[in-house]
């Protein structure tokens, strides 16, 4: 197994960063691992927002999961954009509105912005740094809109918190391969490979004097938010309308 | 600079391989690599098929953007999947229904679907293979529904073709890192960075004999394939309705 690769399987999240700044250089690497990922017909559609102001980083916590520690390390927000590409198109007075209003242009853009940002965590990984993706700042995305003064046709994906790590989780088991796993036509039946899953996770919190199993907690946390303002929020900012 | 980011710089996008076929303990580090990657709250909401039939790959060919070499090297499809989520709820009485309606839900399937296959990727890359992404699987959309029998709440995002490279392109230069890159607020004027470069892409194309800028060609070809059937296509599906 080659180093890389032991990089990848040794990923956890890190909530508790150390008192250590990333350096210009750093950053640089970071965004340019960033920008190196492949992107739909090389549109580039994503913008990465760092947050260096203690006083905006303060102000979101509370709405994007009150997690108290995103204070920590670096705070990046990456999002879609096709604000430059909509400029464009004026400027060459081309009509792309129905791309524009489609709802593929949200996946485009979503998934260009997860390409450079699954990069960037890699690079970070690679230096000796954490990472925690920060999916809350969906939960509270008005108040991330407005701090940020996002235009139209920008949309934040999440926020990613890089630093140095202060302390490491375990690695949480993931979903036996079998279960995510299928060959040419999706295997509808995988109710084996949960239940045995079921008990990894139950043994893996048993240790952390926790009873619970994978299936049920998902189920209930994703019962619990289902961010139905995300329509009309995506519609006003000119995403999804058709 | 670290081997991993010396690998994640190196990436270009590759469109022809050798007939050499991946071992199963490849194929199974690459997908071990994939689930190590983040996912919204432990959800693991997505799936990865590979096609492994040629009767199918060949299917695919013409609706998924007319690529011929894509019957070459391992087809995989990354799909955002909530299928085994409705399924618990099913099991465990819970109502999931504005959650599985969220277009948030749709966000968070192809972020997690995303994060896995750039984990995937970068695997592929450090043990030599090539791959390429390929979104035209969203051009084929009810073909690869069809021919994969994907049940609702299971969304191919794109496809991966990954094997041994028989030609590597030069790797395309990125937008001035100024023009993707912002601190605290969105700095909507970067005009500047995007004429420095249609100059860096203008010289790229030349060596190619083509004459080409990446503001006017990209903005032409976002305006061609809007994808107007993809919203239909989601609902039936059982995503986005909300």
């Amino acid at each position: 197994m080659n180093e890389t690769i032991q990089l990848l399987l040794n990923h956890v999240s890190v909530r508790k960063f150390k008192d250590q700044k990333l350096t210009k250089e750093q950053i640089d690497l970071l965004l340019k691992s960033a920008q190196a990922a492949s992107s739909a017909s090389h549109e580039q559609a994503y913008s990465i927002i760092e947050v260096t102001d203690p006083e905006i980083r303060k102000q979101l916590v509370e709405p994007c999961g009150g997690q108290e520690w995103t204070t920590q390390g670096h705070y990046f927000v990456f999002c879609g954009d096709f604000y430059r590409h909509q400029k464009l198109a004026k400027k060459y007075d081309t009509d792309i509105q129905d791309s524009l209003d489609s709802i593929d242009t949200l996946v485009k853009g979503v998934v260009d912005a997860t390409l450079a940002a699954q990069n960037f965590i890699i690079a970070a990984e690679s230096m000796g740094l954490g990472i925690c993706v920060i999916g809350g700042v969906r939960d509270g995305i008005e108040t991330v809109d407005k701090l940020l003064q996002l235009p139209d046709h920008v949309y934040p994906v999440f926020g990613l918190i890089v630093g140095y790590p202060d302390e490491r989780n375990d690695s949480k088991p993931r979903l036996p391969q079998n279960a995510i796993y299928h060959q040419n036509t999706y295997e509808t039946n995988k109710e084996e490979a949960l239940k045995e899953y079921d008990e990894i996770i139950r043994a893996y919190y048993k240790k952390r004097n926790k009873d619970r199993t994978w299936s049920k907690s998902t189920t209930e946390a994703f019962s619990k938010y289902p961010r139905l303002y995300m329509k009309k929020y995506l519609q006003r900012k000119g995403w999804a309308k058709k």
